[in-house]
């Protein structure tokens, strides 16, 4: 068994497929050796090293010493210096890397080598005394810390009373003699707190490290972070041992860092910095200001021609864009390290059709890896102008609840919003929270400002629905509707004051800051179009509107999988008609009027039939409680007793009929429509009478009809007599007959557990995660923000289950209600219109348990295109991986 | 392939093992006769018959035809009457019978064999021409709707106007020569409707009759039934044909009802009534008065004797109390039909011990067979007098939420109610719905009404918990809190009237009635000792005070399966401290508050583990939302106001900022103990501390702490450790260690879904089905009661999940939740501690799911008991009848 795995100077004995060996960084540091990059050489202690050391009471395995040994031999000659050579010395650094980065879990040595001897030659090395010091302090740091378990506090406390002592603002400020003080006083805190003189030889260092950074594979932070992330299968740790190299030993030394392309906009040209005489940290802390990149050319033309050169081989062997850190050594380069580089929207893709066309790779790659789903989204949205810096006017920051940045006059009243919206002013709405009643206002206004409420909060969901920038749950701040002003304790905002917002992150920003509008290049297009080829799993909108759906379309998708047909009730015209429905006495009185909004469906449905020609259109029955819809001002009831004739009282004694303690779980849903059944005739007839209306104008119709809330299948088989009656009625009257299916939102986990038994009446499942996630988890949305935070920030809860699908709760069950339904009807139609069907890892998630479709807002609708496209080609990928065809045989 | 079995006149073919092929009846009928009851004599046409029928275009199999006709031979032999015989006519009936009952779904035809010669035969015959005349209108009706479908409204639209013309108010009042010209009249109706003549012979009418039982197999109702009832398997259904017999052919004639013992005490004696020359139906129909059973020793004392010896032959055989029809037709008893008796639960208890002592059945059978969990409830509450009669003054019909009968004054307020009752006062506390404030006039008050609320409405819950009368969400009447009055808009009671209700039919009297006590007879001990032979599942009650559990205790609870700690805050002393709790501004404070708390809690800990010495106590840790201990009231708010010397508004703001929209699904439970863990330090101090000092007075103290509201790991492992580290400290302060147990209520669906993760870390697991119930069918109990009222009578919910369990959806969890928990862990401990723990059909699926035990309100504790025992010797049966001894093999 081989313990030791070297890399650097042409001598590599791993690649970056023994990442189970030789950990994450292990592997990547042989491979970027295996194809000649001048890493700083080393070695590498493997995972089953560790193992051993673990499961034999830290005991090293028979030849490991040996081999060590060997790999410090490899070093010396590599960099032509000797561990513990006084006159020119080596230094290493020891690191963990396991398999799965664990970032921050586990321990590292740097500067390992140095002893009061070596120290001083390090210092003449370099002319640079301070720094070798410096170093030396870090290095008892460490190592009393690592090794020996001493606190990091007690060498703080140590410089933090030099600095004192010497009247020294900042560490730097410390000279190199206040440093060599340091050392001694280090040192002494070392021997009283591990009875111990800090060991002088640099072999018995290395082991000490070693042995130390095997160990923190068990140790509690480590441990925890397993648990938690779910990281499991692992042996173990390995430890790399690797040549320290320096970038501020003279001015024949520099540091810095680059991509292989500008990673704000794609340009196909090296970016970067890199400062003279300096160390990697320099260039990050910004104390002194680095030269761009191009400057090289002349002061190290050398390594200059050596790094482009180096560019395009690393962009063939990792196709893509690379981040790099490099160090030039007294005129040596040496690479660091090499990553893909993190990228904006724009950049991504522009870098993912370039390459496609500078044929480094094809387009299967470039769509499975180089562009985030995500990165779609900041091409959807208005944002800020690049050189907007508005960070001293931020006034608080809420929930990034729906993308885009908006700029306008706040206003606390949705009418307001309308009417200023129609003097051509552009207006934020600031409300606590939104309802059904301010849509007017929240359409009219630029972006939508609450203070109350989550990412799934009414102004959330209709924002993101719409594409208009929203900022939800801003707790920084507090609305006076009285004064109409809102203030966070220190700025006050009138009415009518210039305000920004960042729907993207959140922030509530004062002033008027300027925007720029998306373009959707031609990149997207071409981009897009291969998306589509590599993507088998649909992707349809929520869209409630004929504008909703032809934006959709517009956008890519493949139908609707959620259009809501309350939010047509809100109408003024309507919302009347709406409230004399509610407040009959009788079933004869309620058909009335019912039969007066029946015409303003039908025409809302036929307009959504025509955008969607030969899409499938999922319209979901009436779903909110009853209430919603009744005024709450008393000012407005007044006005709908007035307007109806009949006494305010009776209105108050309906809404309190009508109140609930728990509404999510109260009287809504099908719950209404079975215990109103004319209320689904009405909503089934408007919509098969569009759809026979268009169908006569040529319009290919396809309504899927979708009961909300089913719990059993009794309320499931009651509601879809109804439709199928009504159906046979409108066929009669009309003459004519159009194909519809009737399903099912799943949302209910009753519905989950019994799949089996409604899909033997249901003709496609729809997972309705919202809900879905508010009974699995016993969460009210609404209510959720009080202690979410909190589970959020103490490691309760990884993710907000209302933005990332909780797949190992919800997604039990979103498995379970497929693979029963599926076992009762084998093509079941099965899909999701939760918010989930937006988000990247949530249609992986979709994917991978067999679902037809996702569905998303419009505006989220190209991401799931692409999350979709890429989930396929990553099973793909993995398949091939798996069972790799056979090359060469007869 | 025998198609037809005869039964009667000692020529049995079949018996009771037969019931797949001959259906419950025919089996039931064959039994009878096999053991020589005298049934009137029949056949019974096979479930294999039927499936050929229907399998074959509604034809015969071979043969079919000529085994009917031995089979009308056989009972023209024993009736010694010809079928067709205008002399001495033979009448039969045809009735069908599955072997699964299915009430009412298919057809029968009575009276079959008249025609216009027969029914003159059988009107001199029986010297009635009127009874003639109405059997045969009967039998045309009945033959027109099952046979040809005639609607049976054009039937009775023609008797209608019949009644019309001769002035007739009801039936009775047309007489024979009425009946005559009806008769022509319905086979007129018949005739237009069918377009054939009604059939003259009876074999003719025979085989339509026949044939049209079996095709009702798959008529809609029926076919509908099976899917509601989840029927399967079965093949179709049998048809019983067998000779009518008539108590009313003359004086010599009577029919009558009798039980071979007393149903309503037990006493071991026949009980029953008849009546000379009548029909069966003349004795429910109550036009006259029957004659006592024993009077039959003088009118009919052959009978009698006859009637006697059968008794005792029944009650052997039946191993049961026999419930008896019988008709003595000319000198000749009949038995239509003997099945188990219905009886009171006293006399179930009088019974089953009788049984025993008589050496009838064994204990095992006694237990198993003779007493309802639910007769046992009947014990244990007072009820009314059994000659009050008091149907007149019902003002109303609520909820039977909580069994036993109470008689006061009527209270609205739950001071005055103390206050009354401290006067010595009976008083019935009577409000819309009640809340945690009113517990103290709860326990003074005899019994509660409330106008709003379910089965578990708060009312409801602590009502059973302390065998308390109630009857909750009566909607008949209207409460008026400012007139101190309740109307059913007939009636208006006011403060200080005396009313009744019946917690356990739900009924609210006007007045005083008389009430009985109820008296645990020595029945019960000697019973209630068989059942916990048989009984391996565990039996716990839900307990909150050291008196419940002394209670519980005495009902043979082994241990408590649910102490709520939140109804420990509300006395007033303890309320107050709780609310500054609720008030502080920062943790300091809040513990603070807490510390004060901590010696009540501690107390009330000390008393219940006293009381429970040496049985486990499982404590749920505090569950309801914050706001829930705030004053609602504008005038206790100020009064706490005052008391804390803070400004009432600061009240308000923390009661609005506590409000939450659904807090159902809020910040409760363990949210509260992971945000606040100084709640849960207290909480488990006080725990601790109760269980070490008890300790130390030589009490065995068996702490099982339980986390409420568990639906991740993390929550779980965040309080676990809260818990332990308490422990830990607590210990050592005391220099003693006892054993505890931490585990978590089962409530969330998640939980259920990941119990193999929750598994790792808890002790024990409780499913809390109230909560499971809410959440895996999204319904609000508190709300609810808006639609599943509806949802029961529309057949949408067999009956209310939140009282007997929903063991397909719920229970799908229930199991889940177990076999994965102890996927993990395999000894973990599992129990119930919803309110479905005292429901018998719950019990046993908690029996079969494998749970170690039950919990459930002390009242109900027996009834668990029995369903438990039951369970499991119903199980143990199951698997004998599947495994047979073997009996004589070498």
């Amino acid at each position: 068994m081989k313990y030791v795995y070297r890399f650097g100077n042409n001598t590599t004995d791993g690649d970056r497929s023994l990442k189970a060996l030789l950990g994450g960084k292990g592997a990547n540091l042989a491979e970027m050796s295996s194809i000649g990059l001048p890493v700083p050489p080393g070695f590498t202690l493997t995972t089953k090293m560790c193992k051993h050391f673990l499961d034999n009471d830290e005991a090293f395995p028979e030849g490991a010493t040996e081999e060590i040994e060997e790999g410090i031999k490899h070093l010396e000659a590599a960099m032509g210096k000797l561990l513990g050579d006084a006159d020119d010395p080596l230094l290493v650094s020891v690191r963990s890397g396991a398999a799965v980065s664990m970032p921050g879990m586990m321990d590292t040595v740097l500067n390992l080598g140095l002893n009061d001897e070596v120290v001083e030659g390090l210092a003449r090395k370099t002319g640079n005394a301070r720094f070798a010091f410096d170093a030396y302090r870090r290095f008892i740091d460490m190592f009393g810390n690592v090794v020996m378990g001493v606190s990091h506090d007690v060498f703080e406390e140590a410089i933090g009373k030099l600095k004192q002592e010497r009247g020294a603002e900042t560490d730097i400020d410390l000279t190199a003699d206040d440093l060599r003080t340091l050392v001694d006083r280090y040192k002494a805190i070392y021997r009283r707190h591990t009875g111990f003189m800090f060991p002088d030889d640099p072999r018995e260092q290395l082991t000490f490290a070693i042995k130390a950074v095997f160990s923190s594979w068990n140790n509690p932070r480590a441990v925890k972070y397993r648990r938690i992330n779910n990281i499991t299968g692992l042996i173990g740790t390995a430890v790399n041992v690797q040549a320290m190299v320096y970038g501020n030993t003279g001015p024949e030394s520099c540091t810095g860092v680059c991509f292989t392309r500008n990673p704000a906009t794609g340009e196909a040209k090296l970016y970067g910095e890199y400062l003279v005489n300096a160390q990697g940290e320099d260039v990050v802390a910004g104390i002194r200001t680095p030269e761009p990149i191009k400057r090289m050319e002349e002061q190290f033309p050398h390594s200059y021609r050596e790094l482009v050169a180096l560019t395009n081989q690393l962009e063939k062997h990792y196709q893509n864009m690379q981040d790099i850190e490099f160090t030039v050594q007294a005129g040596d380069l040496f690479i660091l390290q090499t990553r893909n580089g993190k990228r904006t929207g724009p950049a991504a893709l522009k870098i993912a059709v370039d390459m496609v066309n500078e044929r480094l790779v094809d387009p299967e790659h470039a769509v499975r890896e180089l562009v985030e789903p995500n990165h779609l989204d900041q091409l959807l949205h208005p944002h800020f102008a690049e050189d907007e810096d508005y960070q001293d006017d931020i006034l608080g920051t809420g929930l990034p609840a729906s993308p885009g940045a908006a700029v306008g006059q706040v206003v606390f009243d949705a009418d307001e919003a309308e009417a200023w919206h129609e003097d051509g002013k552009k207006v934020i709405l600031v409300r606590v929270e939104t309802s059904p009643e301010d849509v007017g206002g929240m359409d009219a206004a630029e972006g939508i400002l609450t203070s109350r409420g989550g990412m799934t909060s009414h102004a959330a969901v209709v924002a993101r629905g719409w594409g208009k920038p929203c900022v939800a749950g801003c707790g920084d701040i507090v609305i006076n509707y009285n004064t109409q002003s809102f203030t966070n304790g220190v700025v006050t905002i009138n009415k009518g004051d210039w305000i920004s917002i960042n729907g993207a992150t959140g922030e509530v920003i004062q002033g008027k800051h300027e925007l720029v509008d998306p373009e959707l290049s031609g990149e997207f297009t071409t981009f897009m179009t291969w998306v589509d080829e590599f993507r088998t799993m649909g992707v349809r909108a929520n869209a409630d509107t004929p504008e909703d759906a032809t934006h959709a379309l517009g956008f890519g998708a493949e139908g609707i999988g959620l259009c809501r047909t309350e939010h047509m009730f809100f109408d003024p015209e309507r919302i009347s008609i709406m409230r004399e429905m509610i407040l009959s006495e009788s079933e004869q009185e309620r058909r009335k009027a019912l039969s007066r909004l029946l015409p303003f469906q039908r025409k809302d449905f036929e307009g959504i039939f025509r955008a969607m020609d030969g899409f499938p259109v999922t319209i979901r029955l009436l779903d909110p409680p009853l209430h919603e819809f009744l005024p709450s001002e008393q000012a407005d009831q007044q006005h709908l007793a007035d307007a109806l004739g009949i006494d305010v009282e009776v209105i108050h004694d309906k809404i309190e009929a009508l109140e609930e303690f728990n509404p999510m779980l109260g009287h809504r849903g099908c719950r209404l429509g079975v215990t109103y059944p004319e209320i689904t005739e009405m909503q089934a007839r408007a919509i098969l009478e569009a759809a026979v209306n268009v169908h006569q104008e040529g319009v290919d119709a396809h309504p899927e009809i979708m009961v909300p809330l089913v719990g059993t299948l009794e309320e499931f088989a009651h509601q879809k007599s109804i439709i199928h009656s009504t159906a046979q009625l409108v066929f009669e009257e009309k003459d004519a007959e159009i194909g519809f299916l009737v399903g099912t939102m799943i949302e209910i986990p009753r519905a989950a557990l019994l799949a089996d038994e409604i899909a033997e009446e249901a003709d496609f499942f729809s997972f309705g995660t919202n809900d879905l996630t508010q009974l699995t988890f016993g969460f009210s949305r609404d209510d959720a923000g009080k202690f979410l935070p909190y589970y959020a920030e103490h490691g309760i809860l990884e993710s907000d289950p209302f933005q990332v699908l909780d797949q190992r709760g919800v997604g039990r069950l979103v498995r379970m209600g497929t693979d029963r339904g599926r076992s009762t009807k084998e093509t079941l139609k099965v899909g999701i219109c939760g918010e989930h069907g937006g988000e990247p890892s949530s249609v992986t998630f979709c994917y991978d348990a067999g679902l037809n479709y996702v569905s998303c807002s419009p505006f989220r609708v190209p991401i799931a295109r692409l999350a979709s496209a890429q989930a396929h080609l990553r099973e793909r990928q993995e398949a091939a991986q798996a069972n790799p065809e056979p090359v060469g045989v007869a």
